[in-house]
């Protein structure tokens, strides 16, 4: 958690370095700042060519300047490390800092946080210049936080890294005959008979060895964390005191940030949702955002995280890049504190003049204006949140969870059957996640190697792969009393993507109390409903044929030759039940099973007007609930009447009284 | 012919490899093999590496318990040579035993059947394994057949294969005059001055040339061919008596059957129709997989082939894989043997636990239950086979053929003209199949190369290439009395791809009675009419612009500039008759020009009610005669009433009587 | 300007080197241009390997026999350079004059007009070839014309061309800190400390400066240009008298054009509308012909073009080739004459036999008949421009003029921001053009480049990149009382993609009287109207959020959150007007605007009939009027009744007298 400044964190990044040779425009900026309430920005991502414009030839003045005329103007700097973008010299004298690509060729020098993550040169030459910076802003007040490079991402092929990737799985597997089991190699004649005969996945090479593609995805994240730690050493050493993030990028499938967020003090991450899309309801597009801030909020359970980027106005690399319409900028920054964010911060203060971004929103857009749309409703939002610093530092307190795992996620993307790479594992994670929204249940988004024991329900869409420790820890949870509800394809396989013998869901059939017999896939022109009681909800792509082992059938398949078979269920366990769900439903589905679910445990539950989204975020014997209406209509929610487009935030003592804070 | 087991071969591929680990499971697999009914398991596919863990050392006595133990157990084995994937020692110490892709870039080890069929280093190991499995399994009575390799397919473009491409050239056409004459290269400045300064097609080569595109394409036939023989030459040598197989892939486009085929002693193939799909009637499936049953049996006239694989299930690599819905697997298996298959076999008896193909069906899956529908099923249809058996070794007799030639097939996909690489050649050949199937007119798919006399009615879609000896066939075949059917795209260019000068359909325009002056390509909102006596019957695509030269019209076209012109022609040509459609039709408009044509040619024919497919297996005074339902309503035909998903077969005897066998 | 021959060039490509050894070939193709009325043929084009076969062995007799037999005949040569497409010894023996692809990888032989613009040995080659041809038939006057190369186009990135490419720029910029700051490259630390560290923007390397992939075009056409002057200049050595041409491809965007053709004499151009295409009328396609028309007089005002290619028929690659329907290939003839050129010619004389366009359309078929529908046509249309020989050598007079600029096209395409690379540039510009053509305006399609003080009305959509010399000439241009009219997108970036600061349109701000504050993109499923006086027309793509600023309003918004803000208005400018039309329009939008303007400027203006398109030529005291009707109805039009799918051509004397020509 970051203490300074008292209130929220506002502000976002701001790249001067663009404008050193532009007279006048940093007091411009400055004086704009705090016509906007801005009381922090974060300098230096992209800045090591400005920091070091020759090998070795470092010129740190500028920044501390322009550090210290911001403080002295009251507003303070997260701190990058400038390894996000690599300068054009060290690329054409280092080539080999440059990444390889899936097809097996090296780079050119290009674009940004794209750099071979095992390169020796690149570390050293990062470590010099990290370094000094932390020397030289270590322990300088007007530094609140750094910032490790930037959006860590992507891979690389090269021979340094299948080195390490070889190295990676001796330690995972220990012998080759390990290896070879778990990867299920001796079909197809694949059996390896050393280490060094494995190579990465290569666009032209070894794809339908599922192991191979998953621990290649796992060693990408331990490499960029291996990585990451070696400048967090580096910042420890000359700045222990400040606190370190680094910016992460909601779902992003890349990297497992449950690994990876482990030696971070603070959860930031970057947040664009796709705004006034037209494939889903406005609302749709809220919940998705607010399903990233609660897996954001999953990693440091209790504490508040930042939001160290969003647009305040559009994106320029979306295929459409639309405005927000007014006032939603001002919603989205609410959203974030609404989950639990300490900070709105933009990207970026002032647009670029020309290439790289030049269109995407900035709080001072070419014009260079202070009365335009975009900066009237920043400085707005900056008012309020001043209105709202006691929120500050406060927590959110969920008791329900929904599994949304990478590596679940990186399993069932390289599977290849039923629905050959198109089985829709986010979109429906995103969908239960969204339905419990629209009961007001707030909902923590967690990986399988969370601690679960804390929630009372866990929903876990499509959980394809368990190892011991996850089945354990499902059944215990069970056992105790919790609630958990699984979907089709959960326990297919183990870690490394083994099947389970004996039959699906594996080491669960008796927490579940049912078996599946086969896994059916539907074209897209197949019809088969849910049958609950008489009404029916549709049913897409994946239907599982179950027979009860001791589960009751609470629905089932309305037709095709399994109609009348069970498709949902539940099975006391323990102290708790586990509820089953054997098809891929919608919206409307997935609503319907979870107010089943919670009549059936005898808890009331009545649906959110249409279009409200409601969070709330607790201190000390205080509450404070927030409504969103993403709807075109006003709205009655909980005694409070909501504008369209407009939040509300409450303060609800623990005394029972109600008072309004926006 | 398979002589051994004494009905039909009944079994599938089993890669026991797998489950070397596992005890008791292979005695397992005999006692759920027995209570299935398998007599016969296809065995070694792809145990190379199980058979030669390290380079020269050779372990065979795994796979000969297992052969004997099944032997011992009533089970034949079908003996595969493994060269269809090797190991990774080989790829890595020998890396020129792996292709090169059309990008000039070698592969990386992966996959399967993926090796260079000219590289001398993978043909010396391939020898030694396959002579030493000759050696030791030729003469023994387990075995019954050996199935040379797996899938035979794709390209290789190393030095190696160019260098063979040169030659082959060389031999092809003796002089570099004579390759230019043919190749056109005098057009764009493209003549070569010697064979050395040909290269095969890369990517980012030569694509311009029709010849060189065609050639390529017979060279990789050849080539195959030629590496195919390598094996069998051992096999032959070791194992004189045992009759050698390789398993095809139906339509497969890569390889030209018709002239692989030729050193086999059995033909076989793998069956894979997409059951269940959302865009075509079940009936339409069932034909397209009765297409290649036909082709297959187009190879050896008159003597029957092997199903040697089919999913007992569903599938894993296609973009939706549906459950095969209950019944279906034994009409699929059923409609096999009604082709002229003597075996139903299936890839794979139990599912692989890992990576690859472990979605893929099997007969015995994860759980391992012999309860399941699945298994259920393929036992059923162990038992019916065992009462057919009598029906095994009889022989299918068509008088009808629809040539299908791949070669045809490489030209037309290579053409640049009319509607570019969209002419859909494969469709139109099948769409008139179909329409005979439709009247219960047993029609076999073959190449231009075969022999035609044997039948009096020949359709030809789209015979867009032909060489003299083909001109010469049909213009005999029309003479002698035949039938013969053309359609729009026939006789434009000679065996090199050279346009036929003097108009078209070149040497067979006297046959025809018609001259084509213009093609017309349609877009797909055009639309146009084949009017026949005043019925309209829609045209897609093509339209050719035809002027009678003896020809009488049947049908004109119906709208656009060319409307009341010729679109449906006979000639009378010798004592035959030579029918020209000039349009692409629909399913109704096949069927109507071949009513028409069995009219004018004073044969009586009646559709087969809708969904019911019919075929004929004859042996001595006796005729089998199936049918198949694969409409959701009852059926009567031939005064048999056949269920909805379900087959029905009788006993036909040369004395009248009738007699109902399943 | 040509004069030879007397009326009309009629002819085409003939490339007779493909037919040298079939006897009595080229007797009959003079025989069939006599009946066609040809009166010159293109020689030459793809003829190098016949007259080079090997390395440093010339033979010329051939040709030289064919030139004078056409001329004794009364057939005049275009004579080409043969450098359009290279023989394969030069290839195989120099692979550096083969390209390098985007990739980095160096292409195989293959195709045509293909090789590297800055190799040396190429240009040696070329030069060799080129300069015997000039000396051979540089004054003979068979020859009329020189055709350089054949329809330049591409690029090359191998490092010959990558270090022309630094030369290039270090000729642009001076410095690399003017580069660093033009490319605007300080952000993302993409800071350049030396020229060589640039390379061209390869597939895998820079793809985000704007300045980079913009200056990469530029150079392209520099080097094509540079190339093309080498052979010119070898030409007017030995050929001083005879005029010189290259034939471009309408709006092909790898070239600039309006660069490109400088040093030529006579602008010629190839021209392939999709006739008949089933995604919009007739006229459409008519319009773009006539729009790519437009843009070559615009080349050289006041003197005729060529139409060096087109189709008698159809073409073989696109991907549907339909025929052109009876009277269109004379419409299309008389479209091209209509609009400013002085010949019909085709692509190509007789259909080659095989591989390179044998399916391409050409005058004689592969059948060799004189009675095709085609070869009627042909010669009919040699008729029709026999009896319209007066009409040679007049000009087109056009007071209006479009802007389309292909540099602004490669700005617009490589932005990244609004619509990621959809903002349909070109469509906009047809459809400006197409509105003007529906209300019988002749407009000049013009680039940013040309002096605009000739017309009255200037129409530049999207005008995206400006540079100072065009600000002032559009400035002065409506100062001196021009009309001027801009739509959205105008005026964001300098010549080298620099955004203005203090808003857009940047230096034009004050000229329109308007600042766009934010510029909205649209999903293709929503929707927004301009509201002119009350009538609704829709708007798709990109809105503009305007302020006035001096301007009226002359139409706004219908809905979203800028309902009732302007979308059309209008700035009285000194003398002139400037119209600014703030959103993506459809034709209906766009014909209005026109409306409006011209109601505005007091311009009496009433649409033709649809599908009726009008052109003009003047001579001295008379004007040509020529009618085309497109539709399939009769069309009246200034007392001239037009039979559909036609054309009527009337002299129309200074002295008020009509007469009709045809």
């Amino acid at each position: 958690m970051i203490d300074l400044p008292e209130g929220f964190i506002y502000g976002g990044d701001y790249n001067p370095e663009q404008w050193l040779d532009e007279p006048g425009i940093i007091e411009k900026d400055i004086e704009l700042m705090k016509k906007a309430g801005v009381n922090c920005v974060t300098l230096g991502v992209f800045s090591w060519a400005a920091l070091e414009r020759y090998e070795g030839h470092y010129s740190f003045d500028w920044l501390d300047k322009i550090i210290h005329t911001l403080y002295d103007n009251g507003i303070y700097t997260v701190l990058a490390t400038p390894s996000g973008a690599k300068p054009v010299w060290l690329a054409k004298k280092y080539p080999q800092t440059l990444r390889v690509e899936k097809n097996g060729v090296r780079e050119n020098y290009r674009g940004r946080h794209n750099h071979c993550m095992q390169s020796k040169i690149y570390r050293q030459k990062v470590g010099k210049i990290v370094t000094r910076l932390a020397e030289r802003f270590g322990s300088d007040p007007a530094v609140i936080l750094w910032h490790i490079s930037n959006e860590f991402g992507g891979e690389c092929y090269c021979d340094t890294c299948a080195t390490a990737f070889r190295e990676w799985l001796k330690k995972r597997y220990g012998t080759i005959e390990r290896l070879n089991h778990e990867w299920w190699t001796a079909f197809w004649s694949h059996s390896f008979t050393s280490f060094d005969q494995i190579d990465p996945p290569y666009e032209n090479g070894e794809y339908s060895i599922m192991g191979l593609l998953l621990d290649w995805r796992r060693f990408t994240t331990w490499s960029t964390l291996d990585y990451m730690k070696s400048e967090i050493d580096i910042i420890r050493k000359y700045s222990p005191d400040k606190p370190v993030t680094t910016n992460f990028m909601g779902c992003y499938d890349g990297l497992d940030y449950a690994e990876l967020n482990e030696p971070l003090d603070v959860i930031s991450f970057d947040s664009y949702p796709t705004w006034g899309n037209d494939s889903e309801p406005l609302w749709h597009t809220a919940a998705a955002a607010s399903f990233d801030y609660a897996q954001m909020r999953g990693y440091r359970k209790q504490q508040p995280f930042l939001l160290m980027e969003n647009t305040p106005c559009q994106t320029n690399w979306k295929a459409v890049n639309k405005l927000k319409r007014p006032g939603l900028q001002i919603m989205a920054g609410l959203q974030a504190v609404a989950c639990g964010s300490d900070s709105v911060q933009y990207f970026q203060w002032r647009k670029s003049r020309g290439s790289m971004e030049q269109y995407h929103g900035a709080v001072v857009d070419h014009s260079g204006r202070d009365d335009t749309r975009v900066f009237k409703e920043v400085a707005r939002l900056g008012e309020i949140l001043e209105s709202l610093k006691e929120i500050k530092g406060t927590s959110s307190f969920a008791k329900t969870a929904v599994i949304y795992d990478t590596q679940v996620r990186w399993a069932i993307d390289g599977m290849v059957g039923f629905r050959k790479y198109d089985m829709r594992y986010l979109e429906n994670c995103q969908r239960w996640y969204r339905a419990l929204l629209r009961y007001g249940i707030e909902a923590d988004v967690v990986s399988t190697k969370d601690d679960l024991s804390d929630y009372s329900l866990v929903i876990a869409p499509m959980l394809y792969m368990t190892d011991d420790a996850l089945n354990d820890k499902i059944r215990a949870f069970v056992k105790n009393g919790g609630v958990f509800a699984a979907t089709h394809l959960t326990g297919y396989v183990n870690e490394n993507t083994l099947n389970y013998l004996g039959g699906f869901p594996g080491e669960l059939t008796d927490v579940f109390g049912i078996r599946n017999d086969e896994t059916d896939a539907l074209y897209p022109n197949d019809k088969n409903d849910l049958d609950i009681s008489g009404r029916k909800y549709p049913i897409g792509g994946i239907c599982e044929l179950l027979t009860l082992a001791g589960a009751e059938e609470l629905g089932t398949y309305d037709s095709d030759f399994y109609a009348g078979t069970p498709a949902f269920t539940v099975n006391s366990f323990g102290k708790g039940r586990a509820y089953y769900i054997a098809a891929e439903l919608d919206d409307d589905g997935a609503q319907k099973v979870i107010s089943s679910m919670f009549e059936k445990e005898k808890i009331k539950l009545s649906p959110l007007p249409e279009g409200i989204e409601r969070h709330v975020r607790s201190g000390e014997d205080v509450d404070y609930v927030f409504y969103f209406n993403y709807s075109s209509g006003r709205r009655l929610v909980d005694d409070q009447t909501v504008e369209p487009m407009s939040v509300r935030i409450v303060r609800r003592k623990a005394d029972g009284s109600v008072s309004l804070l926006f």
